[in-house]
């Protein structure tokens, strides 16, 4: 009984943002599994601006995907049959099966989820990839201690949503930057950040100053652009930048005009003695357990919040996607490709 | 018995390039001193590039010289006559007496210095600030393994010297930069590093891509522009850049011409997980017990070289202070103002 998986390939690389023929849903029919290994179904699939780096020829800490290729992703999946050691049919599974609505694994980078922990969803957002960034880089390369100010971007995304909450529950002072009101709302009166700005609004510079009196220990820096400009000259001395990502800049396309603001930084640097440190989250999976534990706590504690926005079947994805690197999902973004089991 | 001091005053900020009207050499008659001080003969008096951010009037780590006021400046000097509980005539100590000959201390910030671990002077150099710069710099932020590729500019300067020597001493592939071919002789034959490259020569960044096989994991940042540049391309995933000094800037005036290139750093700190890291050597005398024990324990086995580049007369230290800028100076530049009574 051959199965058939839906998959979205790469058909091209992007100039510029991503457009839908840059993208090709493929059936593909797949070999039935063997000696060790198991036939999987996806559930939920992520939606990362990550992935967005993936697309292009160019160098980086991960290889690109190869056009023709499926589009890489992490998954939430259920193991349909097993002819593996390890995993049994009916066993919930985050893997990296990429965007497609079946695989056959060898179970290698392949881990069981415990449903009763927390929505299975979650193992791709606050309990995933997502939310491991956020603590990581917050607790490990920003190093924040109660009464310091932090300001986050992207504050209503997978990210951000959790790097603000984990400040605010370390007693700092936690400014958000977000892309509309109805975001900042969510992120003041839900999340319980101290303030939040929105970015599209003019004088970014001014309400930031306004809204950081004590000027900014910790910047969290997922975006770039002009909200770093806008915090560069609030950085105290001291001052921490993890640098997990630049969504603002992984579309663009031919040089950056001037001024070059290059010398600015480094003077800031050496004057405020900054450190800024840029992170892949693989390179720190030994967090892991420590993670799972503090966010597990969090969450059934009430203290710490997430919001999912999901999209249903896997040929909605590349516009999703699209849709992400413009800032149009509200929360962390998934693709639900198949009927939920625990749910 | 009055004494007059012979000082150098700041007469007027400079733009860009310090010009010898910014300088004013004034005689200034020094009260006794009271009890509870001491008058002090300078001996050494240090010049360093950091001395010309304290000329502007810009935000930074220190304040600055007021327009008529004394420049500041490490000193070596000689207790002349001693009316402090702790301090005795005939006492050689070093402290921040500034450009000019004589003080009168409560010593505040003085410290007595060993005449019989080292020559006086090398407490402005090698076992002063600028080798404490280079040995925390390197050591805590660069964090330097064997194996891996130092660089280093100014790297016959009082700083880049240590740097390197260090680097060498801790098993690292070394690579200097300077600028002349006598100073690249110098760095090569006398301080062992295992390449140097004249920046005045063309095509910088060719000749460190070929120095560098296996790219670099530590950049020393002492001089900013044109090196960096040629570094940034070449930095490995997670390399490290301590940042000490900017050199090449610190005369600059107006904007600097597009492109921008901060977007490219930010990705490659991103993609490169690079670590870039500020510091201020009077953040971290912690440090000093450490430093001292093992510079003087490298310098008298013979590991680590240093060479001194003598002015004589404070009247000069102007005229030093501006070829300093320019990259003039051959080792560490001090101004010799008086007898050294331990020679």
């Amino acid at each position: 009984m051959a199965t058939i998986s839906t998959q979205v390939q790469l058909a091209a690389r992007p100039v510029g943002d991503p457009k839908p023929e840059d993208f090709a849903i493929v059936k593909v029919e797949l070999p039935d599994p063997g000696d060790g290994e198991m036939l999987c179904r996806v559930i939920y699939q992520s939606l990362d601006p990550y992935m967005r780096g993936r697309m292009d020829d160019a160098k980086s800490y991960a290889k690109p995907v190869p056009v023709g290729g499926v589009m890489e992703a992490g998954t939430v999946a259920e193991v349909v049959r097993s002819r593996h050691p390890d995993f049994r049919q009916g066993d919930i599974v985050v893997s990296r099966f990429g965007w497609q609505t079946h695989a056959v694994s060898d179970g290698r980078g392949v881990q069981r989820v415990d449903p009763a922990l927390a929505p299975i969803s979650t193992a791709l957002g606050v309990l995933g990839m997502p939310g491991m960034t956020a603590y990581v880089g917050l607790l490990d390369i920003g190093q924040p201690k109660a009464g310091e100010t932090v300001v986050v971007a992207a504050a209503s995304g997978a990210v951000g949503a959790v790097v603000g909450q984990i400040a605010r529950i370390k007693g700092c002072r936690v400014i958000g930057i977000a892309g509309s009101a109805e975001k900042c709302d969510y992120v003041t009166g839900e999340l319980g950040f101290d303030a939040c700005l929105n970015h599209r609004d003019p004088g970014l510079g001014d309400a930031l100053a306004a809204a950081c009196p004590d000027g900014i220990d910790v910047y969290f820096e997922n975006v770039g652009g002009a909200v770093f400009d806008a915090v560069l000259p609030l950085l105290n001395a001291f001052a921490r930048i993890p640098v997990c990502g630049l969504i603002s800049r992984y579309s663009h396309v031919g040089g950056f005009p001037g001024p070059d603001q290059l010398p600015r930084l480094m003077r800031a640097v050496l004057t405020s003695r900054l450190a800024i440190q840029g992170f892949i989250i693989t390179d720190r999976w030994n967090r892991f357990p420590d993670f799972l534990s503090d966010m597990s706590g969090w969450i059934s504690s009430g203290e710490l919040r997430y919001r999912e926005d999901f999209v249903d079947g896997i040929e909605n994805a590349p516009d999703a996607f699209m849709g992400l690197l413009k800032g149009r999902n509200f929360g962390k973004l998934i693709v639900r490709v198949s009927e939920d089991p625990t749910r």
